[in-house]
């Protein structure tokens, strides 16, 4: 931080507070309601601040108040969804004004003519794919923690999850937005219409920009057809290479974009495997891919699970594991889902990372991963969205290890594994954005000119930097 | 413009120019062979302008070094693609330096593996998937004018054509460019990577920004499976709002996404009809819809097209035809693709335009459409993407028309239907962009914080306004 400072929360500011959104919607002055909102997701400490006081507005028009008096005070402002981001992107960094979108949860239209959607930043994602599902409909975006998850923090940081193969992350779907500038003005961008070509593409650029450039008050989600059907196939390898090398393979050969193309290495299944007390053959396989095809026509989705299931026997899978019904396919994911909580229970000191690399180069990361594992002593199991080159790597502290000793090594491995995931055509998040915990390496993987791009950018938005400041980069 | 005035293009310039490039490929002080560089595909001379000098980079470091030169000697320089566009952003509006794409035009690579494109600017979109096709691959994105087309106008321009339902448009596509900055820096931002959210889109933001933010050197585009087969439906409708009713029956209840969903009003198709000397039933029809649908799997493809068929006279449609082979395919397009051209037959005196509105407004504009033409005494047929609500309604002179008449008329035509576009919550454009044909209207569909954020994005790219000047805004 380039020596900004900010003012402090003076008793004249909550009264200021009060009066725009009424008296119980300002908390202060209360650490213990005030805590929730000093962290995201991460569980370390190390990343979590207090804020001086949580705003918790119903309308642009308040946030627009809040906002031309947190400039004319130079008193940060950091907006917070659901908090279960994982960069740190919700934490009020610099204490201040924590904007909680929790009371703007509303659904504000279906438009099933149009197949879209109008939302408020607080809506909880899976609550309007439930309430779709009758218009058998869907926001096909979304990420792994839909359950808990704000579509504005969606937003926010262009999630993505689990379907992203076949359809894309969030900013695929978003066509609209009302915006609350860090200026204070409110202004509408796109709407109802899905192709739009006036002028730059400000939606695009509030999509993952964490929270730094502007306030999404009204979201505008396109939405596509509920597919009705659904198989998952569950494949172990002898190795990674040949697992990997099925991704292209299936969609070239097959002419098939999965819905889903999830890997495990061995270290993570296993764990999952022991975490569950699941049992399948082929534990010492090398490696898994849990494969995901949708459709609405049950001969056209056999077919293609078929083509897929005979492409991986042919090209060094093991075996194939069919899951056709709810029961199945909840067996299978569950081993993917749990391999984090898995790795918390042997050891909940960890770093999740989520880098990526071109989809070829797993299986040539993998080995150095290991090397770095080996040289620090850790553990890095290597899972994640294999269709997308996504890999949730995730460094875990070995429960012998000495505290200090990772505090010291944590920076070097992380160093170490970004510049590797750089050194192969790779980027350092795919899912989680920089927040304030990757800030510090933004250099490994953007160039000056690049960062100086993006610093004018956010000085264009936000010329007093007082909208989530300390995100991203330092100003 | 504000009073920004650039230097005259001096022999020293020119000098300089040849020592960066070589004389052969530094072109001025001939009329003949400047003339095809001043204008796109806009036939109205009135938007036309005439370049100094035209420039022929082969490289990013001779770009870097004319964009260092310009900005020293303050001159302006407007890259040019194949000069397809239809909204004059290609035309050099102060002179100065017209930058030609024509010698960077080779496919860099195609990697089958990732299943990624790497191209220079000036590869014509259809060399790019006709080199594709023994891999089974295609890039989705393109525009109507594939085959001449340069890739680089199409990233600039943020093209989409007749199969966006499906695949979307460009920016779908587009997962890394090296560019040069208008200050002459070159950077280069994703590549092999399908997720990135590390720091703020700029891809995305330089997709669409019609060569005011950078020039794209090397485009890295996502390709697809190409799909082995498609059946076309020609369906005559009573009126306009039975035919766009079916857009989204066809989505929800068939749970069909088509490829292209295309809309002729009747003065459309009958003027076509005419035109190619075409022979079909139902002449009288109020509407037509041309439906497409592909896929890999006949049994499959053969049952979409019969749930849409089926769909389509459940609800009103008077026939339908179906094309499900090259020939027949060829005849239906036809009369499509030739609706512009037999518009210029009749008088060649017109403004192409592509308003977007929410889908379900296509039916209620139209008739305000035709309003404004007879209070105008101009033609304005309606045809286009339906299924993205984008519609080509062009107003066209009657040849009766004095040219002085249509001359006043023109704009404020244009303001009107801008107005009706703007409040059924549409935008001013789809697909083609501001350029400066449409930078007068833009304060009617964009409120003026959000112009000012534009702006300063454009000053914080090119602090010297030397970057295509005059085009979207006037700094």
């Amino acid at each position: 931080m380039s020596a900004k400072s900010y003012n402090k929360i003076t008793p004249d500011i909550i009264t200021e507070l009060k009066n725009i959104l009424g008296a119980r919607f300002v908390v202060y002055d209360d650490s213990e309601k005030l805590e929730p909102y000093s962290h995201d997701e991460i569980a370390e400490k190390a990343y979590a601040h207090m804020p001086d006081v949580v705003a918790k507005p119903r309308t642009a028009a308040e946030i627009a108040s809040i906002m031309k008096l947190a400039n004319r005070e130079n008193i940060p402002v950091t907006p917070r969804g659901a908090g279960s981001g994982l960069s740190g992107g919700a934490v009020p960094l610099y204490g201040g004004i924590l904007m909680s979108f929790e009371r703007m949860n509303e659904i504000l239209e279906i438009d099933t003519e149009n197949m879209i959607a109008v939302v408020e930043p607080g809506v909880i994602t899976n609550d309007l794919n439930n309430k779709l599902k009758d218009d058998g409909l869907w926001f096909a975006g979304y990420p792994m923690s839909l359950e808990s998850c704000f579509i504005g923090g969606n937003v926010a940081e262009n999630a993505g999850g689990g379907k992203a193969v076949k359809y894309g992350v969030t900013d695929r779907y978003i066509i609209g937005l009302e915006i609350v500038t860090p200026e204070g003005n409110i202004i509408n961008l796109g709407g109802k219409i899905v192709k739009n070509v006036v002028g730059y593409d400000l939606i695009k650029l509030m999509v993952g920009s964490e929270g730094t450039l502007g306030i999404f008050t009204k979201i505008f989600i396109r939405l596509q057809p509920l597919p009705t059907g659904r198989v998952d196939l569950l494949v172990p390898f002898k190795d990674a290479e040949t697992a990997i090398k099925m991704v292209p393979t299936i969609m070239t050969m097959g002419r098939i974009i999965p819905t889903a193309v999830e890997f495990m290495d061995q270290l993570s299944f296993q764990t999952s495997y022991k975490y569950l007390n699941e049992h399948l053959p082929h534990e010492d396989a090398g490696a898994m891919l849990l494969i995901e095809v949708d459709g609405n026509n049950a001969d056209q989705l056999e077919k293609e699970y078929e083509i897929i299931g005979e492409l991986c026997l042919n090209n060094g899978a093991i075996d194939v594991f069919v899951a056709d019904n709810v029961t199945t396919e909840e067996r299978v994911w569950k081993i993917r889902r749990n391999i984090a909580e898995a790795f918390m229970v042997y050891s909940p000191v960890q770093s999740l990372e989520d880098i990526v690399v071109p989809v070829s180069n797993i299986p040539k990361i993998l080995p150095e991963l290991a090397i770095i594992a080996e040289k620090y002593n850790v553990l890095i199991p290597c899972y994640g969205h294999a269709g997308d080159g996504n890999l949730h790597a995730t460094i875990v502290k070995k429960p012998e290890m000495d505290r200090d000793a990772w505090d010291e090594s944590l920076p070097r491995i992380l160093t170490e594994m970004y510049a590797k995931t750089v050194s192969f055509g790779g980027t350092i998040s795919g899912e989680h954005g920089i927040g304030h915990k990757r800030k510090q390496f933004l250099g490994q993987v953007l160039e000056p000119a690049t960062i100086e791009l993006m610093k004018r950018i956010k000085r264009s938005f936000d010329p007093n930097n007082i909208l989530n400041p300390g995100k991203i980069f330092d100003i």
